[in-house]
């Protein structure tokens, strides 16, 4: 899939924003390792920390299927380049420390490698591989 | 669908569940009100409050799809009678304040209303329902 | 300390709430069971899941100065009646099963426990007494 | 304050971590711009997305008495060089993008500017500095 695709699921998953507290329509579009896409859209409550961001719900519909190595993701907003939150960076660390990260606004598009958006991550780094020991 | 085969599905989501940390897996089945049905697991993260459960991971899948409505929710896992956690019930209850909770553990199934698992809930109560209104 | 020094107590913090996002501020003041009380407000972030509800602000503080056991909570609010969100009553729930939830808003109180303001709680059901074992 | 000493302050904090359920204890000591210091340890929870880090213990202590502006941050852990987890970033982004960031394990410390840990950071990126406009 070219990346300008990546970029439209992405855009297609942003109608389904949840977001009547923030007005701020987020979707995502995460490719697996064997050229699978999850989309994601972000998902509020009205208790905020309850909130799911867009990226979030990509990963986890991902994982829920059985897929857990990913190699890109495709970020899409309305009002503002949507970096992804330092919260969404830990999760997708989880699974894919060296994903390409592709934020897409206003005609815009800008890269950069997970592992440089959270540098010094917490997680491999703080556990031993051993405990990761998860069969895919 | 049966409530038997609706708590088969969340058994089935269930085997995908990532928890090296806990090894405490869950499966969740979230039904939507025309009867599609929504899996989730748990997907934990080295940094614990990155966790995300599964009651929570079929919701996102089924609103990040466009659903908005729902029925019932089954839950499934293997050591303990898995209630929904707090947060959970929050999520769950932005959508769908009269949700059946249907949790299975050991052969066992236990059934109640969300509304009653989380009495005075906050959110209908706090916002006027104007700006609740996104459409569905 | 009698009911409404201690929903003054809350009324005080939440003058210190951190609310740029919602401007909907929340105070809340927690007795420990040798009558200390620790309070909190809200404080909130550009990404919404980030946001911290302020009774969480208040049992935090209280755990990281040594304090375990709770015997109520009182939780004020500007624009309506604060019950706390499923995911501040899990986190009290850990420490205080029976803690007295108070909230008060527009000159009006309202009284529930929090074990009834959460049935079925996750936590002490689920888990061994003995992995809980931390010492006070 | 000399450094050490704000690492002995994360140190002390660091015992009143409440970790059933990792075993893995951190502690941390926020300096506001004054100089006051308020430290924080981690705060779990049986459901882990309810846990509290011990960044975020001290980040809404600190708010919660009336600051918002922090310099530097010292954090300890007993087990792994306790580099903050990517919500906490998030978190502390929200106040002091520019904050000294001091990790510290096992003899060894390492800094780095919160900035460059979360590059890209989403926040005053995304939104316009006036809705961040709550008087401090």
């Amino acid at each position: 899939m070219t990346e300008m695709e990546l970029i439209e699921k992405a855009k297609e998953a942003l109608k389904y924003a949840y977001v009547p507290y923030s007005r701020f329509r987020v979707g995502a579009a995460l490719e697996a390792s064997d050229g699978t896409v999850f989309t994601g859209c972000n998902v509020e409550n009205s208790a905020y920390p309850n909130t799911y961001c867009a990226e979030r719900t990509a990963l986890v519909k991902a994982v829920s299927e059985g897929y857990r190595k990913f190699t890109r993701i495709a970020i899409v907003a309305e009002k503002a380049m949507p970096y992804p939150c330092g919260a969404c960076r830990q999760s997708l660390l989880e699974f894919a420390p060296d994903l390409e990260i592709i934020v897409h606004w206003n005609g815009k598009t800008e890269k950069a490698c997970l592992r440089d958006m959270l540098s010094f991550g917490f997680g491999a780094n703080a556990f031993p591989m051993e405990e990761n020991g998860e069969a895919e």
